[in-house]
């Protein structure tokens, strides 16, 4: 983050080490004017039991606030288990319901107990109601600190009750009225639709009345994230089937898992498996583990082309001229379908397209592979054209014929790349896999084979009669 | 957007067009049980005249909404342009500040002032401020409509002013106090601040005093993105070099913005422009314009494979077996690269590392590559030794040193695309450019070259006293 957009005073890692070591008031001053979101960002980069000691030197709810804070995610164990066991256990009680289930999530197994056994009954139990759902859906990423009233109440009684419980809540600002005896959830108002209503109006009066948005307790956070901004909503509550809310999953939460996902989508688009964690912490052997599996994957279909090639042998060794232009060839065609999917796993992405959609993608791409095919095929006919008459380099007396068939052959390799990447996220997709699973190098390894049997096709219709005779 | 993820209720496009030649008044109903971002949604893919229509029968207000709904960009234009005018100036005149300034950055030129002319000088003055933004900064996406008070106020005062203007701003979850002679900005204080404190307190005293968080008008809407993330905000003030709030962006604007980026980032890895609007709503010329650019860069660098493979025509005449491995060795290292360059773009986008850390990164890029280089080696070693043993391929009777020289290759290839592609986001960072321009194809072609040279100059080590003798 630039300078200008950190808070002020916030002291460097280096800073906070030397403080610790130093008047015990001093760091308490240092750390009070700091933000939660800094004091984290700085323990993250100190010794575990450097930001141990910090955690212990931080008022109450200071510390709890730093606790919460997503930022920490990965160094809460090391620091909570170097802290003494009854701050560790009020800091737990403490903390919000979902950073909680993140803490437990990464807590070692025989660990876990230990925490587990001095939290109180009510907060063991939404803790281990959210811990049953997976971190990446609405269920793993929800909080159970929420507003809810009961629908029969009028709008005075909303805003007291508010007043008295806003310090424990995630978010106040949305509030949820529930039917009164059944508990289930009616309808959602704004904190400002109260403020703006009469105190004795009906809390049901203030907004008109719809059937509000909620998602389920599995629905995947990616989908969470598409309501919360489709309809710009502050936070969209988790229901179970007969209605009651679960629970609630706020704006900032979405970010996180938005950001995320774009990490995600990105790494596995560059051809690996997602790192699930920050690529300066994560261990050596953990990364090249992440990394060697496409690879490998990668290198045994690209094996193909070994094979593909020794059909061509004979051939290449009768117009050696021809191997020259293999990578050129066959990079075109990766090129053009890395391009033509990135358009679509990310058009699918934002349910700009669906699977049915398909066959009008394909209409689309095929046009457009040959329109850039042909501009690519100009440019490499003008290539071969100019290093021929300017003597830069000879290409046999045929130089014309190879050139035609770089040119053809350039015009196929790009439309069949723009046409398989685009039907790649597609055909994933129906198979079931993730489409965003079609990286680049995925695409250029499908083309080069094709790419490779396109090439000497062209080639032995254009030269059988003379270089390949 | 899954079924169940939609409000319930929302007629389709087709339902709609043909309500709108039926009963206004069931229409008038029908329209009125859905959702801004429901109705905008809707109007996308109805007929411009019909969606104009549709918005003549919305309630006022729910046709502001539905104006200011982000979904609606691209569309709003051809909708006001079919309005009456009179309708269009009141329906301008209140919309949302930032919404306002995105309906005159889409208008044509000439239907600029036909549209500028009827509205309230206030209004046109804060207008004439957001055009002078740049789309992609904070100044660009931010609204006018915020509340700021002066700092000399007590609570109850404060929830008196915020009661009375709820309804024409964008968020009264953040309230701004402003020095009263200076207007400065002086301290952010929340709406459930004000709500817990007495209502005789002073308005500064609700909350620890701190230096508030601030943007200037040109930071970028990614950094404004990345500090509403790191601090929870609901919104962020953007001042001044005095110190006056300007204006506020948001957080619903800033996952508009988050995704917009992801979007041009995922375009831009795969190797073209950023379309800047949807695939499946651009025109074919401008989608061609947007992927030719870099296509024709990137075949333009590839062309010095055939330079380099010119160089070793010799080579190859002599030792044909050799020309099989080369896709399979120059892709190697392309997919390598791609790898490691995903991973650099997405942590400096994230900031977990800066330019300074290039010498850190290299010195981990180069044993990852080795050890990813040497697992692909021993497969491509394997690969031959079977297909000779088993008589399915015939590499001649050199076989050895042929596999020799293919694994010694995919070490040295392997190894130079990681730490290229590593590399290569730093150097453009350096250079002033976006490190995220290193896409996919672009790592692939720089690889490619030098994959070539490599792999000759091994076979050239391994093989001069037989093979290439």
């Amino acid at each position: 983050m630039p300078a200008s957009l950190r808070s002020p005073h916030v002291p460097t890692p280096p800073e906070l080490l030397y403080l610790l070591h130093g008047d015990p008031e001093e760091l308490a001053e240092a750390l009070a004017s700091m933000r939660a979101a800094d004091v984290a960002e700085a323990l993250r980069d100190l010794p575990d039991d450097a930001a141990a000691k910090v955690m212990g030197a931080l008022p109450f709810r200071m510390a709890v606030e730093v606790f919460d804070e997503p930022e920490l995610e990965g160094h809460r164990c090391p620091i909570i288990t170097r802290m003494g066991d009854a701050a560790a256990a009020t800091l737990i009680e403490a903390m919000s319901s979902d950073q909680r289930a993140d803490l437990f999530r990464e807590l070692d197994e025989r660990d876990r107990p230990r925490f587990l056994a001095p939290l109180a009954p009510a907060t063991r139990e939404s803790l281990e109601l959210l811990l049953r759902f997976a971190p990446e859906t609405a269920g793993g990423i929800m909080t159970t600190e929420f507003v809810s009233i009961p629908a029969s109440w009028r709008v005075h009684q909303a805003l007291e009750h508010i007043r008295a419980v806003a310090r424990s809540k995630e978010t106040v600002y949305a509030v949820y009225l529930l039917e009164p005896e059944t508990n289930r959830l009616v309808q959602t108002v704004g904190l400002t639709d109260l403020l703006l209503a009469e105190g004795d109006a009906a809390v049901t009066s203030v907004r008109t009345r719809r059937k509000p948005l909620t998602v389920a307790a599995d629905t995947s956070r990616e989908d969470v994230a598409r309501l919360i901004s489709k309809y710009n909503l502050l936070a969209v509550p988790v229901v179970d089937e007969g209605g009651h809310v679960l629970g609630i999953v706020t704006v900032d939460d979405v970010i996180d898992a938005i950001v995320r996902e774009q990490t995600e989508d990105v790494q596995r688009f560059g051809g690996l498996e997602a790192l699930d964690e920050p690529y300066s912490e994560i261990s050596f052997a953990r990364m090249i583990r992440k990394r060697a599996g496409w690879l490998c994957a990668l290198f045994l279909g690209e094996m193909l082309t070994a094979t593909a090639m020794g059909h061509f042998e004979g051939e290449i060794a009768k117009a050696v001229v021809l191997s020259l232009f293999i990578p050129l060839i066959i990079s075109s065609g990766g090129n053009s379908g890395s391009q033509a999917t990135s358009l679509i796993i990310r058009a699918l992405a934002l349910r700009e397209i669906t699977l049915k959609d398909w066959w009008r993608i394909g209409l689309r791409e095929l046009p457009a592979g040959l329109a850039l095919g042909c501009i690519l095929g100009v440019i490499g006919v003008i290539r071969i054209v100019v290093w021929q008459r300017f003597g830069w380099y000879d290409y046999g007396v045929h130089w014309p014929l190879v050139a035609a068939t770089v040119g053809g052959a350039l015009v196929g390799v790009v439309t069949f790349g723009s046409l398989a990447g685009s039907m790649l996220p597609f055909l994933l997709k129906r198979l079931g896999f993730d489409p965003a699973s079609a990286s680049a190098p995925f695409v250029a390894t499908l083309v080069d084979v094709t790419g490779l049997i396109i090439y000497f096709s062209v080639a032995f219709a254009i030269l059988r009669n003379t270089l390949l005779r």
